[in-house]
């Protein structure tokens, strides 16, 4: 059976939903609808009523979202991954062990009609003894096309949970979860640190501090260094932006600190500041330069399309 | 000029105000007042009025406090420390460099009359050149009447912001400050793994979590464990308690790490949980155990007052 000439990508994490109609073959985006309504305050509004089951409310709530950007008259097929199989989201899937093939075969997928005409495939996670993740495997799959010069080396996603997956020779063999973006959000709102840092451009004194702070974390660890933002800042009123790029610099040191020892080749695929942050961090941590792949700040964006479409073309070859 | 028969200890701190009279010669304590007006509190109150300047409004409250445990017709001396010197407290005091001698002459100290009756004696906090503390130095003089037998070693004053303070030969001359209690509160009430963990008693199965947390820390460092927390929640279910009393062991295994490869005595006094916790973490992290000194709950206690009546000693040395 041939592939639908569209298929609709849904991204639902804990806090953003994401619906974009998709062009099968070139996967360029056609229209897009996006909103804060992750998985979070969809299940809270789900628990404030009682007039519907949990993926009736789900399927309601989709329907009037694909509404704005489809004609419901005609078939459909959505393609969701992230929370929405959480036990949180519309439909709970068990996680798939590691290790999983960047084909895409080892990923689960659960087909549910919303409608007569909307089909729609969620994706489970990933799980291994120790730790797991539910979106990023998707993102994994869509890579693996550019990992294929690589061989073998680690996927580093950052993010609020940053992940950084083994590979080698096509197959995810292990990951690692660094709680990173929400230790720095932590850090910035809730600690006395607070006081010490604010949110500033990006220029060349900042550039230098988060630097710092990365060598600082290499060198001796988060720990003892942490509360030295609070003593700069006293001591050496030094400038409170300075600071927020230091603390940065600190925790993406700090995360990335035990890949100096290694040989293994590191890729890393993130946009925005992000990516600005983690290449500039690498390349202080990681000597050999030879061993850095930095892909185009394009690629994640078009990551999780490739995936996705690897899932759909799995389901169409079993059909 | 020989010592008053008693002194009033005033511990002020962010969040907690405590005034003792102590009879000076047995450090007895004949009466107590305390609450939770600490310095953060006094100084917001402070600001939202405007007819007292800021020494005139610290010394209203102060007397009104001071009223209910003393007659003020009756000269009394005030020895106050911690926050009550920073820029938020009664009157700024820079910081004494390190090194510190125990004996307390390097600490500095300013007279202030509240009244005709009564002084008060604020000490200054330490700094070095990256790290900051006010109070835990005053604590520090009255442990080293209990650490002249160790020569050298570190001091650990566990807590909110821990300290570990290097000391030889009675001097105190390097200190560090871990954030671990801060981060351990922020982690179980702001992070993603506050779902997966809720505060228990300490039962046998908990304190083998907890030590299990503290062996992870010192194997594999805080990063890549953390959101093991909550993997380990999803995945096998542990108990929330465990996970509680886990994540506990992992930061502070994080905060002893890096003392397993030194050769120092490690001496630590803390009070309660505290003092519970950080004497198993230090049994799982150092071998050798004739390297740990334990100081018994009460002394820490004491260890202020000391410490407040050597600043009381100089002062009265000196006139």
């Amino acid at each position: 059976m041939s592939l639908p000439e569209t298929f609709i990508s849904c991204d639902w994490g804990t806090s953003n939903f994401r619906l974009r109609v998709i062009h099968t073959d070139t996967l360029s985006v056609i229209k897009e609808y996006s909103s804060s309504q992750g998985v979070k305050e969809v299940y809270q509004n789900y628990t404030d009523q009682d007039q519907l089951d949990k993926s009736s409310y789900y399927a309601k709530f989709l329907e009037e979202k694909l509404m704005s950007i489809v004609d419901l008259n005609q078939p459909h097929i959505v393609v969701a991954s992230g929370m929405v199989s959480s036990s949180m989201g519309m439909y709970e899937l068990d996680y798939t062990s590691t290790p999983f093939s960047a084909e895409g075969n080892d990923i689960l997928s659960k087909r549910i009609s919303i409608s007569n005409n909307v089909q729609m495939l969620i994706t489970s996670g990933v799980k291994q003894g120790d730790d797991v993740m539910r979106g990023e495997e998707v993102q994994a799959l869509g890579l693996a096309k550019y990992l294929q010069d690589v061989d073998k080396g680690v996927l580093l996603l950052p993010g609020t949970h940053s992940k950084h997956l083994q590979f080698e020779a096509n197959i995810f063999h292990q990951f690692d979860t660094f709680m990173t973006g929400e230790m720095f959000d932590m850090l910035t709102k809730h600690s006395i640190l607070s006081n010490s840092v604010k949110k500033g451009p990006f220029d060349e004194n900042n550039r230098s501090a988060f630097k710092e702070g990365v060598r600082k974390a290499v060198a001796e660890g988060l720990s003892k260094n942490l509360f030295k933002v609070r003593a700069k800042a006293l001591l050496d009123n030094r400038d409170s932006t300075e600071s927020f790029y230091y603390l940065s610099g600190l925790l993406i040191g700090d995360e990335l600190s035990y890949l100096k020892e290694k040989q293994d080749k590191v890729c890393i695929a993130a946009s925005g500041m992000l990516n600005q942050l983690y290449q500039l961090a690498l390349a202080e941590v990681i000597e050999d330069k030879d061993r850095l792949v930095f892909f185009k700040e394009d690629i994640l964006e078009k990551a999780l399309l490739i995936g996705q479409k690897k899932i759909l073309e799995k389901q169409y070859e079993c059909v």
